[in-house]
């Protein structure tokens, strides 16, 4: 590859990102749809060539999503998460599971597949994880209950790493990645990533009490998250045979250096300096991840399957998420009805799924003869990534542009004055 | 390439070299040499394959080069600089022309090469420019004259693209670039990339005093400086047939934006938050680099041309820069003599002839048959690379050590009751 064209592109995405995120703020829109529009546009203009936007999202995914998970759990306190918690667990695992399977089978039916079939469940998988980034904003300018908004927030950190096991566990029970019995991987990917964080963030300590690294600490903490994400996703495997979710080890190592160890004050300085500088980076990430979305995303592509994708889009946002939060928050201790209701039209879909999506096409796309004959038979590979993506490009546009525009006009229907009653 | 090694080998570099860096501040040395060192271990045990050592080299090198620069001069006052601006101008025209002239037949007699060779005279262009990184820490503990730290801070913000545009006049007259008159050539590079620099800063000051970027600050600036490299380096040439420096322009712009914009009030917030950013981003690079330096230096290659090596670099260092720095500073006005041949002893190399040494090296390697038959009959291709690179190699890590060691007891003989004299 031409190296100085390829910095000519990422000039572009850089340059391009930051005027069309700031055009976004000044019309007050949210950002998300005009970077993945941005996008479309370049790659219809043939601007950036196809293969350079493939051949980075292996990259810029994986690397993003760390970064993105691990400053977006550090971010989170906990002490007031710790207040809704009931219904954080209650939305990240049984509503999570409702929306990953409806999704999937509305997916199936519009497609025709059998309505069970793994492709439909793993699009319902990789939709599954929600990113607030959008509504803050919102949020800040309105008189929402702030464990609302906590509790939105929340949700999706934990659904975030959440998110990657569940497609995880379709990919290799498609025959796209290792296969296991799902539950026993479901288990080891959560349970394991949780443990492995928790271990990380101990070892991170531990070394960090000894040596102190002032001007380096970015580089090593970095170095660390990645590290301990590389011994979930290469190393266990491959001497034991099974899997741990590294992102979900990055998540809960970033709640803990942001909880534990950046409220001791010998520390504080440090962690400040690392969250300003991974914050800052997660910015470029953002941009990044959306205009290479939509950059995947080809006009004929577009209008080969814009009409059933969006129809996949409106059951997972108006059906799947709906259905999800209400039956998972039905456990008591019930919340009041509206909020609830509020919860389940508010859980707009970005970044996680962006990058899954993404990197699930081109994986296919580049290597078609992977998918197991079986799936073949019921969906040729390059239509089957090409649903798939174009299937969660449309259910994150229209998930953030209907729930930011709603957010508003919704809060006041149902939430009015419910602030004292919870 | 798989992607998840590759983040591993990523984790291992920067957990590594924040840990050394650390050593090497705790016992008093410069770091430059056991971050060397650290990489040709690596690459000795085969921990990391010498593949993605070269193949990321590229990137590495181009996108490090433009934010080393950009930050380097951001962060040069030019208020003070322009106290002894006839000095480092004199150091940065007639030193580094005969740094480079001399450093090269050093290398053309070592290697048995004509006096004058070509060769040899790539070298002397590589190691041309200097890197204060590893004094600045020693003069801040000792009661060094300012304006001597300043010189040769300064001198080496412009050495830097000056010394990348010889360079690029020895690899077009070698056919490894496209050749023009190198006269001509120098000239339109050196004084394209200033007027582009220029340029540069002007359009960036005009966009942010009609867009308030605000969070968007980093992607637009830093995307905004790879534009107007990406300018110079592929779509001038290609439209003009005319060359221009894009990393002289790149720190021509960061001057202005460090010097005139950040001094505004109104763009001071923004203008920390980016050099916060890049300035933390740097410390990323300069790891990067001088560890995939080390490891591209492979102990075979060591072994076979490490003591000529070591004779280049001394000639460099005791040779060609004390000469150099002794003539262009005989132009009046003089200053005086023992604190002329301070900085004649002072000038070690760093980043610049380790990233340009580390690309020349890999693209020959690559591409053996780029290098024209009239040279590859002196020299065969792939030892033509390898010589230079551990010379380079040698020059770095031999100048670092000399001249760090040697810096306060040099400093106490000669500029002992200087400071009242300047």
């Amino acid at each position: 590859m031409n190296i100085i064209l390829f910095l000519g592109y990422l000039s572009l995405l850089f340059v391009g990102g930051a005027i069309i995120a700031k055009i976004a703020k000044k019309i007050g829109v949210p950002d998300i749809p005009l970077l993945l529009v941005f996008g479309v546009i370049l790659s219809a203009l043939n601007v950036i060539p196809k293969s350079i936007v493939e051949s980075s999202f292996d990259f810029i995914g994986n690397f993003g999503l760390i970064i993105l998970l691990f400053i977006g759990s550090f971010e989170m306190e906990w002490h007031i998460m710790r207040r809704v918690l009931d219904v954080i667990l209650k939305l990240d695992i049984f509503a999570l599971l409702i929306v990953w399977i409806i999704s999937g089978v509305v997916f199936n039916f519009v497609f025709h597949l059998p309505i069970f079939s793994l492709i439909g469940l793993l699009f319902g998988a990789i939709v599954s994880a929600t990113d607030p980034a959008t509504l803050i904003p919102i949020f800040s300018t309105m008189d929402i209950n702030p464990e609302i908004a906590i509790t939105l927030e929340a949700e999706s950190v934990f659904n975030d790493p959440l998110g990657i096991v569940v497609t995880l566990i379709c990919l290799s029970t498609l025959g796209l990645a290792k296969a296991e019995n799902p539950i026993f991987e479901f288990i080891s990917l959560a349970v394991g990533g949780i443990i492995l964080g928790l271990i990380g963030g101990k070892f991170y300590e531990a070394v960090i009490s000894k040596i102190k690294f002032e001007d380096y600490i970015a580089p090593f903490t970095l170095g660390l998250v990645i590290a301990f994400w590389y011994f979930a996703e290469g190393i266990f495997p491959s001497i034991t045979g099974y899997e741990i979710s590294g992102f979900m080890a990055v998540a809960i190592m970033g709640l803990y250096l942001g909880n534990v160890i950046a409220n001791k004050k010998e520390y504080k300085e440090d962690m400040e300096k690392v969250v300003t500088f991974l914050g800052e980076l997660s910015i470029f990430i953002r941009i990044l991840i959306f205009v290479l979305l939509g950059a995947s995303v080809s006009i004929p592509l577009l209008e080969k399957y814009a009409f059933p994708a969006f129809i996949c889009a409106l059951g997972s946002i108006l059906l799947a998420r709906p259905i999800g939060v209400l039956i998972a928050t039905a456990i008591p201790p019930v919340r009041p009805l509206a909020e609830r209701i509020y919860i389940a039209l508010e859980g707009p879909r970005g970044v996680v799924p962006a990058t899954l999506s993404a990197m699930v096409y081109t994986e296919i796309v580049k290597h078609p003869n992977i998918v197991p004959k079986a799936i073949a038979k019921l969906m040729p590979p390059i239509e089957l990534a090409g649903t798939i993506l174009v299937a969660t490009f449309m259910t994150i546009i229209v998930s953030v542009i209907l729930e930011a525009s709603w957010a508003r006009p919704l809060a006041r229907i149902l939430l009015k004055d419910k602030t004292s009653n919870l």
